[in-house]
């Protein structure tokens, strides 16, 4: 049966070759490409989500998109092109995004009056319609949401997911009749992000304040979850911003208030992104391939059936079976494939990171069990079949959560907190987020940066008290906040 | 408590001022802008899809992707962008592009040193990875989809939904190893977008195979459902491509097959798009405003409480406790705003197309009834409030049923057999869809569409045994084909 193709793929090629511990970029990119996840495109710095990233984005959809709806969010759609007048109207967002923005010039064969920008998020064009959408009181709050893509053309080097020239999101943008009601959605949304991370990604977040330097184009104030990468540098995951009224002053967007006065709408906007995909797959996978968590991986559980000619029947009947009875508990495939061996079907598997693998054989029909392995943590054990039919959920949400708490230890263990420089720096230098006191003065911050390359990912919200009584770290002067420094990508 | 957005909301520029009959074009955009649906933006020619028309393309979009999911076919994700050397490989395929691609030749301040087009369709981006990815009979079949946004940027007038610069839809791509394996898609592929159409949208289109000239850019056979409008105008509606060899060929898309010989895969690709929001909207509204399907309306049901000061508490009360009643059933919305009256909110909620609306006063509360009033045929009716509830759902139903069924039966009304030229030209003159016979021969298209207007829809599948025996409506020749010849938009 070895054809051209077949000797390939058991090449030694196929398996991963760099170490997650020594050369995580390399290992990072083998891992995505080789478990056949994602691709590299003819457009540098764009992928091609394959079908098992795709459906990690759909299945991360699906669960905010029912919890925003429940919070009563609402979905639309707006262009993909925004005119370069409106990206001017708010002098913070425009400068932080015109060096990025891919530019639409010409359209067939004529050249367009005025540039259009490929969204690299749709403030600028959303709010010029909220204007008119929005007259009185009684049109707020309107909290619309979209899944969309969007593109970024950033110049440094692009790594799959996590920095990319086109990335899919989720952003919600909200308006608000007061300040108030602004600041009250920022624990909700948050809470949404945290489960999200939590039942899809199996990933733990450290959610705190952005500094001023730090915060969106144009925002007032932003919040972050911040993951930390197995090569010790800090990455940030979803986001929320008040605008408070810049964008609304800016775009002319006020209502009549209940006491028949004017006043510009307080606006929120927030984000989670595929970039995520790319902090679950280098927080969870091995040496050996890529990891998913049960509740995002399209095939969650795969069965081999061992034969030889003359048990084949026997045991890819039995197996037939077993797949039938969990096909309603478990996105489940069976590979009776005779054209690989079943050791060739254990590597290929583990490569593309389906969270249980089921053994069967004439030996385990016998007893009635099968062989489990986990493919988290590599664990291999014999179960009766009944048992194994009875609890698969069980078994399935068990994984998901040990993934999340091996997440949430290793992000934990990684914060440590300092009290002078000289402690920073070795806490940077060794892959840590260096716990801080800091004064609040940009000089600071950015001296920090320059000095350790360590930036400010944010200052965590259940740490802020600990500032008290403490000295920046840098300058001594009193301290007023908190901060995790880290080097980031 | 009037205050100037009040009256505004009241004044006479809310409610519909064309007629459907009179003025089509003047009405269906009002419709789908007094109603909320829809908006302009300030990219012409692209439009902001508000929550209840995103709504119906989430539903549509749920619907149809269950549906190839079941099926087998997997999504994808690809970039927007097409550098310009792969859009050239297929010459079909890019000469019916090129005139209407939207091109990104400048990144931040940088010129881009090949032009890349923002993605009128995907076949050139995906064709070139599928060649990696495909190698040998066992990658195949390979049936990939996404659901994307694409650019068209036409030059003629554009259209809310049924002409624009920009559209949602699903991308279907099938790669196989035969030609029959290919052919064997078609009923599928159409047969789910058949029911999508019945289910969601709830119109009816002619099935049929598009003329060579009428064929997509590079496809080796197109099939379609054809719809009429209320203009008398044809529209197409989900369609089906045999690409056959030619894209594999143009990208080298080759696999060994399990008989060792290389040969090129044979491709298919299909598609459902945002245009039919249109068509719905057009087929189902009427001159009181926009009226939606139950399948895919936001709010399926308004209770619309009816009270003076004195029955209030207890009407709003028993609306409340009937509005949780029928909440696990149906998406239901209780407006008791005190600010508007009931004729108001009638009117309101006509407008913007709420299948069902409830009235419940203190009488009815008396007698355990409930008023119900249809919004797409205008019906009112008294009820017992037990039967309303424990029916609900089957009343639903119903609606989606009958709508399709006018649907149905108002298309099949408006095609017309001809046998003649002069026939032909009046029942086009009419508004009809003219099905003639046909020689096959592209003069005779060309010279009907130059003479009348009217272009060749498409071939319907179930009326092919009528050309025998028959000659072509314009040469006289033997027909070979029976088409539907219209006016189109």
């Amino acid at each position: 049966m070895a054809t051209n193709d077949s000797r390939e793929k058991n090449s030694p090629n196929r398996s991963i070759t760099a170490s997650k511990q020594k050369d995580f970029s390399e290992w990072y990119v083998q891992v995505l490409l080789k478990s056949d996840f994602i691709d590299y495109t003819a457009v540098s710095g764009c992928i091609a989500f394959r079908p098992s990233a795709y459906f990690v984005w759909e299945k991360v959809r699906d669960y905010v998109d029912a919890k925003f709806k429940e919070d009563g969010i609402e979905n639309v759609y707006f262009p993909t092109l925004i005119p370069e007048h409106l990206l001017q109207k708010e002098k913070e967002h425009v400068e932080g995004f015109t060096p990025e923005v891919a530019w639409v010039t010409q359209t067939g064969d004529t050249k367009l009056e005025e540039r259009l920008a490929v969204r690299p998020t749709s403030e600028a064009i959303m709010y010029e319609n909220l204007s008119k959408w929005i007259r009185s009181w009684r049109d707020l709050p309107m909290r619309l949401n979209q899944w969309n893509n969007v593109l970024r053309w950033e110049f440094k080097h692009p790594t799959p997911f996590l920095r990319t020239r086109e990335f899919l999101w989720n952003e919600g943008h909200s308006a608000f009749a007061s300040k108030e009601e602004a600041e009250a959605e920022l624990p909700r949304i948050m809470g949404i992000y945290e489960d999200a991370l939590k039942d899809t990604f199996a990933i733990f977040g450290i959610q705190g304040r952005k500094t001023q330097k730090e915060k969106f184009a144009g925002a007032a104030a932003s919040f972050s979850f911040e993951h930390l990468m197995p090569d010790g540098k800090a990455i940030q995951g979803p986001d929320f911003h008040h605008d408070e009224q810049r964008f609304s002053k800016a775009f002319e967007i006020s209502f009549t208030g209940r006491d028949e006065r004017a006043d510009y709408i307080y606006q929120n906007t927030y984000a989670i992104s595929s970039r995520e995909i790319g902090v679950m797959v280098a927080t969870h996978s091995d040496d050996k391939g890529l990891v998913l968590p049960p509740n995002v991986a399209k095939v969650q559980i795969v069965i081999v059936p061992i034969y030889n000619d003359k048990t084949r029947e026997e045991v890819v009947k039995h197996a037939a079976d077993l797949e039938k009875r969990l096909a309603s508990s478990a996105r489940i495939l069976l590979d009776s494939r005779d054209e690989y061996s079943p050791g060739w079907k254990f590597n290929e598997w583990e490569l593309k990171g389906v969270p249980l693998r089921i053994e069967i054989g004439a030996r385990e029909i016998a007893e009635r069990s099968v062989t489990v392995c986990t493919r988290y943590n590599s664990t291999k054990e014999k179960v009766q079949e009944e048992s194994l039919i009875n609890g698969i959920r069980e078994r399935l949400e068990s994984i998901q959560k040990e993934m999340y708490n091996n997440s949430k230890r290793s992000i934990l263990s990684k914060v440590r907190k300092v009290l002078t420089y000289e402690e920073l720096k070795l806490a940077v230098e060794e892959g840590f987020f260096a716990q801080a006191p800091w004064c609040g003065d940009e000089g600071c911050e950015d001296r920090i940066k320059d000095e350790t390359g360590a930036k400010a990912t944010n200052m965590p919200l259940d740490s802020q008290q600990d500032a008290e009584r403490k000295s920046c770290v840098l300058c001594s002067r009193p301290a007023h906040h908190i901060v995790n420094f880290a080097r980031s990508h």
